[in-house]
């Protein structure tokens, strides 16, 4: 079964959070991605978070926006690594659920990335696995090789 | 059965959430008042939740800060009136816990009173009770008219 | 009369605010609207909020931006519940509203909901309403569980 | 009849704005100061407003915390010029009550001052005043020649 | 000579600025405006603040964006009542325009009026200036009572 | 040798950082713990990140106030997970140190938690090192049942 | 050796930070430009910010959005003057990158400029490089004259 | 005469300002301490940043709390290079004096430092002095290494 399980509460998340998948499939590592909404699907929600460790998932990425509640009630339900992801929608663009997800109490961290940086709860889940297989760990290694190549490769244009 | 039932995720938020108590109590409302956890004892704030109606209660105030999830979730697994009191912990002041509270997504909504006014959200319950008990309102409008006299009846000191 | 009354300040707020008599009409609950303005018809906004519970209103929608008075005002003369609706206009974006609208001073509560989310105060509204009304609640239940089956037959399209 | 009037909404404004008054003794101004509430006392709130120009007011100044509706509430109901002064009660100290009342609609303007600023209500006060009085303009004049002076006659300490 | 003097840094400022004079005109009040830069031209804005008074200035309305010194500096120099607008420019929307105009120390206060909103600045200068000329306060009733019945007429359209 | 370091910038920041030990040795679980500072000690930050995996390091946590580099600078430099905590000082009160942290840019995360929540650090890593070690993620289950328990012993004074 | 260095993390802040390059070449200073990330090449970032010094930089500009660290960091390796560009990227609209940039800790200051002011970096780095330089100091004060008379030259539109 | 001069508005800001006297001290550089206040003594303002080139200033620091115009003041009347430094005074906790410093126009840079950060001015007073003088350099170098050395002797205590 996938090691990472990505959710988010509805398919007007999906063109944030598919960056997690993009970035999961060039390091090489296994997902499952569905929707699962805290407030609308509450009992699949904690289904989906009871059932999570024993059906081999390790980390789960989660995404949300506005109030954000999906990252920290997933949270609450599993022991696994939770990896939220503040979705940018609405009229506080992100800051709002920047706040809802970074925030939780004692006992519950959620491991909050970058406002509606998916990609970089890829990044840090293929991290967290590597942590068990030092050859994931190599490909995250060479992955930010890369990024640096790319960097070193960059041009730019003449000043006008 | 009391139809209000006061909760709110440990007993460090009493001192803000009582408020709601003391002025349901002049009011004449009968109300319950407990510790759920959304985060902590996530089951047993679904079963709270779930159960409310069928129990008697008729709305709900939740008190919670920093991620503040308590309020939402409750709504999402319940049809009554949910009122939501961002209580003022941490470095954030009570911005946090008020931006989680309010800004819910369509279909569940939160009715959130100001920052660390549990003492409103008190007396919101009521005017909703009222709704279907004009003693109650009528308890209400007089409350409100006491308000207003003791402003009328306020002096300021002179000037120095 | 209907017992839902929904106000705005002006007809440029309509576009934010007809979301709450669209999802009233879904939910069926008879519904007035009209135009009061506390800052420009000071008088009318006071006769209005005097006259609304013997006129059988219950339940008060105000929609408000920048300053955004009129919630609060409207409850200063009310004993009706009033939920406010942050209107997300000007330059801060709603934020400004949000603050006006929520702040209120012990005795005076209004129930806010999210910014620009009017949807979610007809939901509310109609929550209240079905306190005493078991028919309408169950429609409220029946409206959160379409909410839920329409999140359980969301697609993912794949990824790229 | 005294020129300036000063409103609050509640004794507890006092100590912030007891110094509208000081610097308005100051310059030989004479000003009334009385408790007048939007949200508790809206009636006596309007009849204040629209009696004051005929009772020989000039200059309104309104101190408010919170939802802070009372400058603009009183800008609604009289074509007097209002100064409005944010009073910084509670958790979000002084923002709100400063989005609350500078952000008017166009049409209601209320001229705003610092938060917790009452001193500077009172100047300006005057310096509105002084519009019509030169000798008034002269001593607020001479106030800012003698700000000036008390800057030019400090001393710093040796550094340690 | 024109007894209310419009300022602004740049003739960027003039989209938003111009509000001022339309309104001024409505209501029969002549005006200057000019281009006066705190930064870029900081004698003659000195020069202009100096001899205001005496060249029959009664009211300066200066708008500013960004670190917006000039409402400020003005009123540095004159005892005349200064209004200042907030122009929203660049990356935080007139949030730090807002705050530099209207954080002013005590004894140089300057009427902030909502960010962006220059009409209310004229409006504000109307108000001031009839604390001197009843005629120009009744045509400020008069606008006001236009607002009013503006407001009255305004027609919602259909629910869809 | 340990699985995970625990470093800060100076030690004024361990009143914050240690709550991060206790809890890892609640958990059974080794860490060391240092002062390396990013702005102060820019090679000792790049050497300890540089030969943190291969000294054995699996996870690393780092808290920083203010500008807040450490966290982001560490996780520049090496493939393993970093956990990074905004130490609340200063006069920003820890925002800033949050958005240092959290926002960081494609490919190079750091999983961020609550502002001075060092001890939610601590779980985090603890659960991350889980994925690797039923056991260690069952103590994780059963601390987090604690916490439950804990909340159900739970007991409200009666109201005054 | 130019005597400033222009650096940014990628090409895509070119578009903000070649205003720096434009102004120098406006007042006769070389410059060197070039792509340096904290994030992704935090080594070639050590070896050009230790380099610096003895390879004739005097001055240093390092733009930066999101979490910003590239300004900070290089600061940490070099004592020479290094000043701050705030890039507005993502959707914090460049507040993340000023906190960022601006809070850093006693002993290794960043001069920081308005947020995507590039421009102004060019211009201060001549300001600096001035205080060797009498000529160039006059060229600085030949600039600030001309945006004087630009300003001065400056005609408004008549109002509609 | 000395190259730095720092300039405060009030003696209320020498318990923050005095941190930059103190470094300059350490690091052997010359400098003058005196109250100039841009809103209170705007002639003064104007005369001291006028002269301050030819009397042989060669840096300028300026603190300012609240609307904070000293800085950008004294950057519009001279070419040299203006540091500032927002004094945290006031219910915004300095938030609106870094805005008014650092968000200057196009043209007046002022370089900013952290919130009530003067000691971090002085140091970067040296630096700009520094690039005219590689002794001075070298100290702010060594004081660097100080800096270092400091924290690499730090010891943490033992966890309770």
């Amino acid at each position: 079964m996938a090691k990472v399980s990505i959710v988010m509460g509805s398919n007007s998340d999906f063109e944030v959070m598919k960056d997690a998948g993009t970035v999961l499939d060039q390091l090489g590592v296994e997902y499952e991605i569905s929707i699962v909404s805290a407030h609308r699907t509450p009992d699949r929600m904690m289904e989906f978070a009871k059932a999570a460790r024993k059906n081999g998932t390790r980390v789960i990425i989660a995404g949300a926006g506005g109030a954000a509640h999906l990252p920290g009630m997933v949270a609450a339900y599993t022991e696994l690594p939770v990896i939220g992801v503040p979705v940018p929608v609405g009229h506080l663009k992100g800051e709002d659920a920047l706040f809802s997800i970074v925030q939780m109490p004692k006992g519950v961290p959620v491991a909050t990335v970058a406002i509606g940086n998916a990609w970089n709860a890829g990044v840090l889940a293929a991290q967290i696995l590597g942590i068990a297989d030092e050859k994931l760990l190599d490909r995250v290694r060479a992955y930010k090789d890369q990024l640096s190549d790319h960097v070193k490769k960059m041009q730019l244009p003449p000043l006008p």
